[in-house]
């Protein structure tokens, strides 16, 4: 019996051979750069059987390629097997991507095929740019779809609005913000393509994109017109809320337009208006940029200005986030107390679901903020493990159970990670878990100058690791929005090179780990939020208020590793979530949580 | 009375009326981009009176400033004070580099004459890169000459080689490195201008850099041949050895030529064999770069090879430089026995006549490696103090003095920093003491995976300065040559970013401080190597293994500030020193150190 997936990939052959292609790259990711694709364009999925988050195929006609990054290592071997697609390994020291690995095979004149939704402009570039002969790179919207029978379509879920209570800001004063910027670089016209920069702009939420409160639309704003393309006319029969949403934008002055008309648009509504306009070529699609110079507009490529100001919160999502923290910390201490009598009983993915139902019980909850990874044991040693359905693994009464889970309410989003020790644990066990938990606290009490970027403080996170020769293969950090992505940039904590300074109001994860295949995985996680900490002959200072709520549990501690100044933290936080969660927590559990907090 | 550098300033505007030149720009270096320049090229000094080690000026028909940086706005703001040349401050968050600030002059033509052999052909590139119009360069070799009446020759000291013995490699198997590499990249030649770098790949040494031991020279190296142009000739009345080292050079296959005939030489002499030559554009001048073009050689510019191959010392050099700390060490601890009986008695400059006197006596001691900075009080606020030849300030019974020097050996070169209390001190000073000291030890103690560059270990000597909101303006580390300059790359440790991973063999300073005006500094400086540190299921290990071997003081220390890995370390380190030093002390002194290193 042929594979399913070899035969997928011998379909892509045949239209090769049929326009003459040399390869075809295929993506991960959706026409908006989305890190997470609504389901009609897991391509890589449908034609792989790779199910992992990260992961782009490359096929010629004589191979056939996954290219995934060390979290996904095992998972594709285990997923690609029988497939005849080979697993390329990233972020290791000889890593050979894509680009580079294509131009080595020897195509005299290389013809490339893409889905040209799916690929960004910098992807492209950077595939050109691997070459040193003329490249030929064929942009095919929708590449996959002769061959996908049954692909899903464009999602289109009910959109919501934010009003100023919640957002603190008004689209019109958003704007009025982006309008200035254009107007100082001398641009006529920006465009949007990245799912949560529109949706920070607009003020609006959608659920088009699992975990993502996005709404899939591009958003051209001129200086006389505001652009939104989204697919309104696919709502049949939109509910009350929806319709509200779109005349709530209309009202102020933005055109709602077809999602399909982008293009169009470019030549029969703005060409007269609009010369300089500003794209970001990391999140445009290269169909996009095509149509663009086809309008012979002057296309000025560049990061856009979204990101830094989105990541920046200002005081009403930061008491938002604040009280969405609060919320989600009382769910995770009814979730913590409720897993402790089930030991034994339960496993992974009941656990995964009685968390998720304890965070829907919270009013304003709007779905998790990304897949609850629940993993016991070997389980937690993959950082991004998925919980199966059936026949997870049971958590039994000793080790450790890692839960990696957060939620989006209407008022902000979290993501937290506890790991809680089941019973008794190993000696190995509890060093880990003491160690990650001294690198969490060393970069949650860090001070530090005005201008300091997040990898210059990565090391407080990792010094007590390597101390003792340990590591992760993770980021420390990333940035987390507002009732929008869990994950957003520009700021991030991690060794790579990031120019980006922390700035007071961006939010983070702080979040190291230790994994040991086949053993064991710790990950202590709380938000953080960057706050100014005082001036001095020094210069000005910022340190980390954490925003998460919920004990760190210290029955697995070794107490003699940590340093005074770790230990207070320790009690001082497991001190603080007791007194503000308590008043709202039932009396069995107010009377556990006492003895979980106790001072070590 | 018109001010003498005021005066110079309007000669060279005479010459720029006469030739249409809009600007000139000088730097403070030389025709080697050399981080200290001999007398000759010290044009910025000539011109406007500030010493300081890092400064370039700009002069247009109605503005003159000095550029320079954090380390010296005292200085400068003092030096520059009646000649009407201006500081512009660099290094600080709003600085406007030359480039940036001549461009928005608003010349509609410029035209911008620099000294050509003393400035880099990326630093050319970067002033034309500031500007939106056309910038014409016009490059005048030795420009200060026609008004600069007394100016310095170029030195010319004496030559010495060094042997396999001292140097752990032949010239011929470094020039059979760099060839290999040659051929690698499908190059012809290879043309080095950095002083360091020549002398590292012949074996020699001379002094005509104070405080470098280079020899003033370029060095062409092809396939076949190696023209070395030096100015042999200048020698009139050479010492034996010098006429030796140039007979041994030559012996080696190397041809020496004129130093003042390099661009004849590449039209007359290899013209015919090489087509594709490698420059640095960071060391090359633009009037050879000049010269090349003439030529019409396919110049290929990047960064030369061998600062990294220098900068990852042999076992010979490592041997070697362990030997030099030890007699280093020895000297400092003499001197500070010494200091302790003359305290009330001598003044700044006396005591750093004394530690060279005593450095001198070193068998293979060349010299010292920079002017020692001796500093007692507010002068050690100063991270860059020139200590005054006349009435110099008294070391007082009381607070802190500052102490960083180091020696030029044939078999290695030492930079060392001692913060010493000379009696009772403040609250303050103990506290910036014990502060600085666990930076430095926090660095010393770090444990890091291969491939970690220094930017990402830099917060370890930061973190507990930055706990208390305590900060230093200055790199916390740099590389040091083997019996060469004190300061080298690639590597460093710095917040800058710089991708440079620290492999094993490297040797750089660990010398975090606090500066207070007015008040006091403290530095602590050992130079340590980089070794590797075994090998596990993370990856491979590296830590520091420290070379300098002088007890650290104890006596203003605020020993609860310290962890007990932290006093641990420090005891260890004081012991070792006086374990290691004790044997070849005299009586009294050991008997002193013995004291002065027990533990706390």
């Amino acid at each position: 019996m042929e594979n399913i997936f070899a035969t997928r990939v011998e379909a892509i052959r045949a239209m090769m051979r049929e326009h003459g292609w040399d390869a075809v790259v295929l993506t991960g990711s959706d026409p908006h750069a989305s890190e997470y694709p609504a389901r009609r364009w897991k391509q890589v999925e449908w034609v792989s059987g790779f199910t992992g988050e990260a992961g782009d195929l490359c096929i010629t006609l004589d191979h056939a390629g996954l290219w995934t990054d060390t979290r996904y290592f095992i998972q594709a071997v285990k997923q690609l097997s029988g497939t005849g697609i080979e697993l390329h390994k990233m972020r290791v020291p000889e890593q050979v991507p894509i680009p580079q690995w294509l131009s080595s095979q020897g195509f005299p004149e290389p013809v490339i095929a893409v889905d040209g939704l799916c690929q960004t402009v910098s992807a492209v570039a950077a595939l050109k740019a691997a070459f040193d002969v003329p490249v030929t790179v064929v942009s095919v919207p929708d590449l996959l779809s002769p061959l996908w029978q049954d692909r899903p379509a464009i999602p289109s879920t009910p959109v919501i609005t934010l009003g100023e209570d919640l957002s603190g800001e008004s689209r019109e004063s958003r704007l009025h913000w982006l309008r200035k910027w254009m107007i100082l670089h001398n641009l006529d016209a920006v465009f949007l393509t990245a799912l949560d920069e529109i949706a920070w702009l607009l003020n609006v939420r959608g659920s088009d994109v699992e975990y993502n409160p996005v709404v899939i639309s591009y958003l051209l704003v001129t200086l006389e017109d505001v652009l939104w393309f989204v697919r309104k006319d696919d709502y049949l029969d939109p509910d009350e809320e929806t319709v509200a949403s779109f005349a709530e934008v209309e009202a102020d002055e933005v055109t709602v337009c077809d999602y399909s008309e982008v293009c169009l648009a470019f030549s029969t509504r703005v060409s007269d208006e609009v010369q300089r306009i500003h794209v970001d070529p990391d999140s445009l699609n290269l169909q996009i940029r095509e149509c663009l110079d086809e309008c012979a507009f002057d296309v000025v490529e560049g990061p856009s200005p979204v990101p830094l100001r989105k990541a920046v919160k200002n005081a009403v999502e930061i008491e938002g986030m604040r009280e969405a923290h609060l919320e989600d910390g009382l769910a995770m201490e009814k979730f913590l107390y409720w897993l402790e009598g089930q030991v034994g009983q339960v496993d992974e993915w009941e656990a995964a679901c009685k968390l998720q139902s304890l965070r829907a019980e919270i009013p304003g909850y709007r779905g998790d903020s990304f897949e609850t990874i629940s993993a016991y044991g070997p389980g937690a040693a993959l950082p991004h493990y998925v919980t199966p359905r059936e026949n997870a693994p049971v958590l039994e009464p000793h080790g450790l159970y890692l839960v990696d889970s957060g939620g989006q309410y209407l008022f902000g989003t979290t993501d937290i990670t506890r790991t809680v020790p089941l019973g008794p644990c190993t000696a190995l066990e509890r060093e880990d878990y003491t160690l990650v938990l001294r690198g969490h606290i060393d970069l949650a009490m860090s001070v530090f100058p005005a201008g300091t970027a997040g990898c210059q403080i990565d090391l407080a996170a990792r010094a007590p690791l390597w101390q003792t020769k340990r590591n992760f293969g993770h980021g420390t950090g990333h940035g987390v929005g507002f009732f929008l992505n869990v994950h957003e940039g520009p700021q991030d904590v991690r060794q790579n090179f990031n120019a980006q300074p922390l700035l007071p109001g961006m939010i983070l994860s702080d979040e190291p780990g230790i994994y040991r295949e086949g053993m064991h995985g710790v990950r202590h996680e709380n938000l953080v939020l960057v706050r100014e900490d005082g001036s001095n002959d020094f210069g000005t200072w910022y340190a980390f208020e954490t925003l998460t709520l919920c004990h760190i549990d210290t029955s697995a501690l070794v107490p003699d590793l940590l340093t005074p100044a770790e230990t207070a933290w320790l009690n001082a936080y497991n001190e603080r979530v007791f007194r503000t969660l308590s008043p709202r927590l039932p009396a069995p559990v107010v009377a556990w949580l006492r003895e979980k907090t106790r001072a070590v």
